[in-house]
This record gives structure tokens, sequence and C-alpha cells, in this order.
């Protein structure tokens, strides 16, 4: 049971890591510091060594906390769920503070030399391993593609839908381009959408 | 016929345009100054003024060459030009520098306050006409899509293979995913690629 003092640390380092997703989302990573941190959160500036080393610390935690959460929407107990119901979760997570700060995080990673580089490297790993594994379990494997190829390309449209999305929000549906995905996932040239029986 | 001092001068547009590219693919836009450009190009400093008036300026004749660039991919004689020549070409697109600096660029983009905002809006809204124009052109509407649904999802891949191209060279082929891309587009489920038969 803990204590009421593990409590308020573990409310602290949940504070810490919501405002960091939400600056590095406004600012992107390099032009926030650890200072604006701790005041976004309202807590001590001294507490950010003591829960998370430092900035690349937090940066970490962030990354994490996305991971489970796309974790989250493709639980182990239901690996044959349909496409629509997975890419429903995956649109919501998209919508998140999380992804948007992943999105900011992702051309300062792009550097070999960044201390973030090796990790955000891993992050798209473990997407592309859990999109992987659910395209496994398709009863029709789309255009004839390995698991490894459909994942590319869902990683790659997750990406380029929030983008296009945070861009042009008037413009762009992240849910309706979700469906698009959907549909070419699972229906092939020539076969209607059900467009008028809907 | 352009004077020798025309020609000149046309020369240091272009190696400003391909420095300012460079620099903001390497460090985003917010971390290069005028001097750094200036000083990669070789070029005097007091010139950036005389052909670009700013910073924006240069940003928005990077962002005008890449725009060229993937409308010279869709010569307007040849609409009906298939999917994968015209993957070929926007893979192609996407390994040049002037692509690496739109990504990088995107990020402070996003944000609605920012100078460059509304230019890299339109260039996505151009973008997706000039795949929906050619999506117009298939013999077969993929997944039943409209052109301009198949449009969102073309340029979100784009960006999304050129995010997890550049982040991990060794891990993801680019030609690939736009083939993958190409196979979902003209693929339907169960309809195997002709892996043995090439």
């Amino acid at each position: 049971m803990p204590t009421r003092r593990a409590e308020s640390s573990q409310e602290s380092r949940q504070l810490l890591i919501e405002a960091a997703a939400a600056l590095f989302a406004e600012r992107g990573y390099k032009q926030t510091t650890v200072a604006d941190i701790a005041d976004r959160a309202g807590i001590s500036r001294s507490s950010i060594p003591w829960h998370f080393g430092s900035k690349d610390g937090l940066l970490m935690a962030v990354i994490e906390r996305a991971a489970e959460e796309l974790r989250a929407a493709l639980p182990p107990g239901k690996p044959g769920r349909g496409t629509r119901e997975f890419f429903t979760d995956v649109a919501e997570i998209l919508r998140t503070t999380s992804a948007s700060a992943l999105l900011a995080i992702l051309i300062d990673a792009i550097n070999p030399d960044s201390p973030i580089h090796q990790r955000y490297r891993e992050f798209h790993e473990r997407a592309r391993a859990v999109v992987a594994d659910w395209a496994r379990t398709l009863p029709h494997r789309p255009g004839g593609l390995s698991p490894e190829d459909v994942a590319v390309v869902v990683v790659a449209a997750s990406i380029g839908f929030q983008a296009q999305w945070q861009l042009a929000p008037d413009q762009v549906d992240i849910t309706q381009a979700f469906s698009s995905l959907a549909q070419l996932i699972e229906g092939g040239p020539g076969r209607s959408a059900p467009e008028t029986s809907r």
C-alpha cells in the first residue's frame, strides 16, 4: 500500500511528464528548458533530477508513455481485432498531447548525434513490431504484402495523418483518414465501398 | 539573352536556396541564421535581402523548389501514368535535400502563429491536389475511395516513409515502402503479389 509520500511523488512525476509532453509539442525539444517544464507543472525545479535525472530522462518518459498508449491499443488478448477497431484506437492516440510531442521531437531525433536518436529509433521499431503482429492476424494479407511491409505503411500513414491534421485540422480529418487506410487494406480495386447502403 | 550579371545573380540565388535547404534539413528553421546560409553558400551576407528579402523569403524559395519537383513528377501530358512510375518519382524527390528541409520545417509550421504556417498549409494542399488529379486517372478507384481520400493517404505515407527512412535508413527502404503502397492501391486482399514470377 503506497504511503502518502509515495502517492505525492507519483503525482509529481505524472504532472512533470504531462508538462514536458505539452511543451515539447508546442516548442520542440531543444527550445524547452527543464525550468519551463517545472514551472508549467507547478513543481519545484529541484525535483526533476530526483525523478528523471535530466531533460533527456523526461523525454524518455514521454516516449515511454506514448509507447504504452500504443501497446494498450493492441492488448495481447485481442490479436484478431478488426482493422477498423484497431485504427480507431490509433487515431485516438494521435489526438493526444504525447503524440504531438513525439512529432515535435522527431526532427531532433533524426540527427544520429542527438542524445534521443537511438531511443526514438527503438520507439519506431516497437511501433512497427506492434502493427506487424496485428497484420499477422489478418484473414487476408492485403496486396500480398508481408506483415513487416504493412507495418511500414501503417506507421508512415499514422505519422503523415497526424502531420496533415495538426497543420490543417479544418482540411484533414484524422478519423476519416484512417477509415480510408482501412478501406485500402480491406478492399481491392473495383470493389466499391458501401457508400450509399449506410 | 541573359547578361553575365544576370547569370551570376541566378547562380547566387540557386546557391543560397541549396545552402538554406541543407541547413534547414540539418538544424531546423529556427536554429538557422541568415549568416549561416550566406556562409554555407559562400555568398556575401548582404546579398540575401536583395534576392529573398529575409529568411522567410528563403524558406518560401525552398518550399517552392520542392513543390516544383513534385509537379515535375506529374507532367500534365502524362496523367495516366501507372502507380509505380508515379511513386518511383515521388520516392526520388523524398531523397533530396529539399524534402529533408521540408520535413525539418514541418514542426515549426504547425504553430498557427508561425510566419510559415499558411505557406506550408498551401504546400500540403497543393501536394494533395496533385495526387488527387493523378488518382482521378486510375482505371480502378482503390477500395472505393474518392481521389481526395487517396491523396490524404499518399501524402501521409510520403511524410511517414521519409521520417522512418531518415531515422533508420538501415531498417526502412523508401523504394520498397512505396512499392508496398502501390500494391495496396493496385491489389486487394488475397491477391498475392507476383513475388516469384520476376
